[in-house]
């Protein structure tokens, strides 16, 4: 274990930022230094009130991060380009950043990935983009299992996830309780895309070491509810959408395919698998699924001691060993 | 990919040595450009005769290692202590070294471990211990599956393997067609034990950060066969020793145990599981278990391009990223 404690600042509170301070305030080599959101009504408060615990923390909640820390954890928003400015800045005054940025988990967006593997080398520290998913259940870990074979000719990775035990917006944000016209209009017009498959898929086969020849647009389709789901949150009728089902497909030497499916009521199908055919075949399920919500936060936490050793620069979870901490 | 292909070579062609020579020369960027075997009855034959494939390689077997390479396979011991001054000399000829040596999956010797370590990093090259089991499915691969946790109170890893499957030798080694009478002698005199296990426990508890207050002895029982069990090379009768359980835990802020079952006649229940209790809890299988023999080769030859760009020192797997490659 390290000697001093890491010193790190939660830059963004919202939901997924609050649940990381949270996690953070638990661990006994962290000392959570700094808290950072843009929200003038969390301005000057103390982080414990904004996170929903009852303790104090001692830190009050700024509009910019003041101090130096070691790491920053950063959570404000999925896509690359509207982050990129704020993740240059963290790196520039010499902090390694983990973030939540979905497109940061492989980025595909070579200017920006340039500049900022500039930024990063240059002050000697490393930027990762990391999660669940993306991050882990459909790139990192599929990766990690494909080591037990000496030859690969198709990698099938499936997440299914019941999304009656997320929260809210989540199960808004699948569809639920649309029409599947409501549900078309609203992929049309972006609002219904889990962000990340793509660069999980790329990141699979770049690790495997394999240049797709092919890779076709995501599809995204509903699922329909066949009998009734009753959650916390929502009701949804027979034949109205329960979740989306979202695919992926890469063609080379190797074929690699991404199945998401997040619906109310999975209860009893929930899991996560990988399918390896090869020599020798895999076939992994994790039972239940691993849960969104709470594992994005830990990946995120147990990844900042090995951010911290890492080399400097632009990495992503296939360039890093990764385990609780 | 790199530019120019990596030199190996093989040091030691017993049967894992000779897995791994075959499956070196199906990488195109593996250049295998040295083979060693002490041997006299190999000596000056082409590996590709060796090895059991009908072609020639070019590649004359030598009691010594007389070019530079920049990797090492070397599998010629389980025990450290007995195989150390060889991973020493490759070390210092600045050579990379990738071993199947069961004990330096987590060397647990402080003195040799210090020797090699020096070594490695006066020369600036790595030395990591690999296979599946120490290496993967008991160590690398649970850690890597806690990472989605906040918090973890238990790991129970489970390895169920079907020794019906495997090589002849293996069969003989876990007592299988033995009295529980022989099996226990053979236990007393040492010649039944799966090595590795408390290598693999330690490499846990190490990645979690947890200092186990107690470590046991490891626990070596006979499975006892229920009915008649037919394998290719043996007959095990009711009653009869079909296989080893043996077991090891760890106990402390985490509890982690291992339990290690291998044996004829496991069709039905060869599994890898991995079992977290914790936030969230995880449940991980793996249906039929990995393969032995070919994925510890796999595992030695998938690490070779993580070990290369790895920093110098004596690495175990839970400091690298692994895939296949």
């Amino acid at each position: 274990m390290n000697i001093r404690p890491i010193t790190v600042a939660q830059y963004g509170i919202g939901p997924i930022g609050a649940e990381i301070a949270r996690l953070l305030l638990t661990k006994p080599w962290v000392n959570l230094a700094a808290a950072v959101d843009i929200d003038p009504a969390k301005r000057g408060k103390d982080l414990g009130e904004i996170i929903g615990i009852n303790t104090k923390t001692g830190v009050a909640v700024t509009p910019e991060l003041n101090t130096k820390v070691d790491v920053v954890c950063h959570s404000t928003g999925s896509r690359l380009r509207e982050v990129s400015a704020q993740l240059k800045d963290l790196l520039r005054r010499g902090s390694h950043v983990v973030s939540t940025c979905e497109e940061l988990s492989f980025p595909l967006d070579r200017d920006i990935t340039e500049e900022l593997q500039q930024a990063a080398r240059a002050a000697n520290v490393t930027l990762l983009g990391t999660g669940v998913n993306p991050g882990f259940v459909m790139d990192k870990l599929p990766l990690t299992i494909t080591s037990v074979c000496q030859k690969v000719d198709e990698v099938q990775i499936i997440r299914i996830q019941n999304a009656s035990t997320r929260r809210e917006p989540l199960q808004r944000k699948v569809g639920a309780g649309m029409t599947t016209d409501e549900f078309r209009s609203a992929v049309a017009a972006g609002k219904i895309k889990h962000m990340g498959l793509r660069e999980s898929l790329m990141m699979v086969g770049n690790g495997l070491g394999v240049e797709f020849d092919h890779v076709t647009d995501e599809k995204i389709e509903p699922i329909v509810a066949k009998k009734e789901v009753v959650t916390q949150y929502l009701k949804v009728a027979p034949g109205q959408v329960a979740g989306v089902h979202q695919t992926i497909p890469g063609t080379g030497k190797i074929k690699v395919s991404l199945e998401l499916r997040m619906y109310v009521g999975a209860e009893d199908v929930a899991a996560d698998r990988v399918i390896v055919k090869g020599v020798p075949d895999v076939e992994m399920e994790i039972k239940g699924g691993v849960h969104g919500d709470r594992a994005t936060a830990a990946m995120v936490v147990n990844a900042i001691p090995r951010v911290v050793s890492a080399r400097p620069g632009v990495l992503t979870m296939d360039d890093i060993p990764i385990s609780f901490r």
